[in-house]
């Protein structure tokens, strides 16, 4: 019987897991636990746990994003492939969340052509960093915020972050040994907005380099202090050199809020021609 | 010198903690560690380390509410002697807040009359208990809310609150051994009240026996369910059995919001008459 391919979008609070995935991993394990990483899981072995021990096949569970560890996600994107076919949708979504700890939750699973492909078919990202901007830390969320308790100059950050926004090579604000060739990246929009001490900057684009968006906002926070003024980020960029960018901000301010992938036909079963 | 007395007002996250004080502990207790509890702190506790660490002598904390392993508090009253007066206030709450973890919060230190006291000075509480009302689980909070899935009468709800308005003997809404004579108390208000997923009951009043908001939040959502009318409650009052109510709900969505206080004489140095 022909397989099944299906897309999860996936929710998680990052602080107790190792990121989605140890860096050194291979895409497509089939259940070997990590040499390393002393107990502590990831997100991606753990929903793959969860999905296994609905399914009762080994399968491998491709994700868009590798998020850091301590980094969060609202709508993360992975597939996996089954032949589970007799089990419906929505009893699968429940069993496989019943079976996940209360900080994960798949919050779709949409069937979808075996052309589609996680990594592949990801046509755009949104990322959202959220600063506390008070005096006073947030003793309710300490892992959902960066504490930042000084005046910053938020018109100054808006402004610098415009600079970010279209095509520019990003080899500054890149963690060396990222691995790529091509640092040219897309920035769709890089917006800061605040509500009260909440401060929020938003950066959509068609792709990220490793630690991209933590070096754009430690940068902005930097001018927000009023050590760059908004102007030097584009000479920051053509500088294609990692020293001349700000700080990395720290993970557990980071949130992945969505992928847009580029759907493929659907439908359970598929037309047999759909199958990959 | 005289000894000035200080009002707190705290704040705290309970996850990780064993309540404010364990149940068998007496008030004022100089230091020793308490014979049980493996290790896992009390709110109490860690407030006393960090402000002896800044007076450098050793207090009595006394504190308003004993709130229960887990419950929360964007307001708990607490009050100390000392007679290190040269510290500013500002810089005692800096000073204090440095060495708290992450997860408790001088909000405010105000010096108060030595006729003030925590327990008897308080006038009025509020508290608040947060319940996520959806089919998902709130991934980025499961241990700031109670996660309820079913589909809740909230109407309902709101008018079987209106019951607990008034003076009414609350013992059947009271843990057994809670050692109170008296189960008499005055509850000023009961609301209910949501935005979409998330639904708050508020309740305020002189004072609250052992569990009995819990017991009121448990009853109440068994009314959502419904597995009693509204109308009940008044019946559940006038039994005087804890076995007429409904469950306790789960100590995790309860916040301590506030507590109205009878102020006395304020001021550094303090008239030396107002000192106790």
């Amino acid at each position: 019987m022909a397989a099944q391919r299906y897309k999860l979008t996936i929710a998680y609070r990052g602080t107790r897991y190792h990121g989605w995935q140890r860096q050194a991993w291979v895409d497509s394990y089939k259940g070997e636990r990590p040499p390393d990483g002393e107990g502590i899981p990831t997100i991606q072995e753990t929903v793959w746990r969860a999905i296994v021990s609905v399914v009762r096949h080994p399968i491998s569970l491709v994700g868009s994003s590798r998020t850091d560890a301590a980094v969060h996600a609202k709508g993360q994107v992975a597939h996996f492939d089954t032949d589970q076919l007799q089990i419906p949708i929505v009893g699968m979504r429940r069993a496989i969340n019943a079976r996940l700890p209360a900080d994960i939750l798949v919050r779709k699973i949409d069937p979808v052509g075996g052309s589609f492909d996680a990594v592949f078919s990801t046509l755009s990202k949104r990322y959202q960093y959220f600063i506390w901007n008070a005096e006073d830390r947030p003793a309710f969320f300490p892992d959902l915020a960066w504490h930042r308790w000084q005046e910053l100059d938020r018109d100054a950050m808006r402004q610098a972050a415009l600079a970010f926004v279209g095509e520019h090579d990003f080899a500054s604000f890149a963690k060396p040994g990222h691995g790529r060739e091509n640092t040219v990246r897309l920035v769709h929009c890089c917006d800061v907005s605040w509500r009260a001490q909440k401060l929020v900057i938003a950066v959509e684009g068609s792709g990220f380099l490793w630690n991209m968006v933590r070096i754009m906002v430690g940068t902005l926070v930097e001018v927000g202090l009023g050590r760059h003024p908004p102007e030097t980020i584009a000479g920051m960029l053509s500088a294609k050199d990692r020293r001349a960018a700000g700080a990395t901000a720290p993970p557990h301010g980071l949130y992945l809020q969505w992928i847009k992938t580029a759907e493929t036909a659907t439908g359970v079963p598929p037309p047999p021609e759909a199958v990959g």
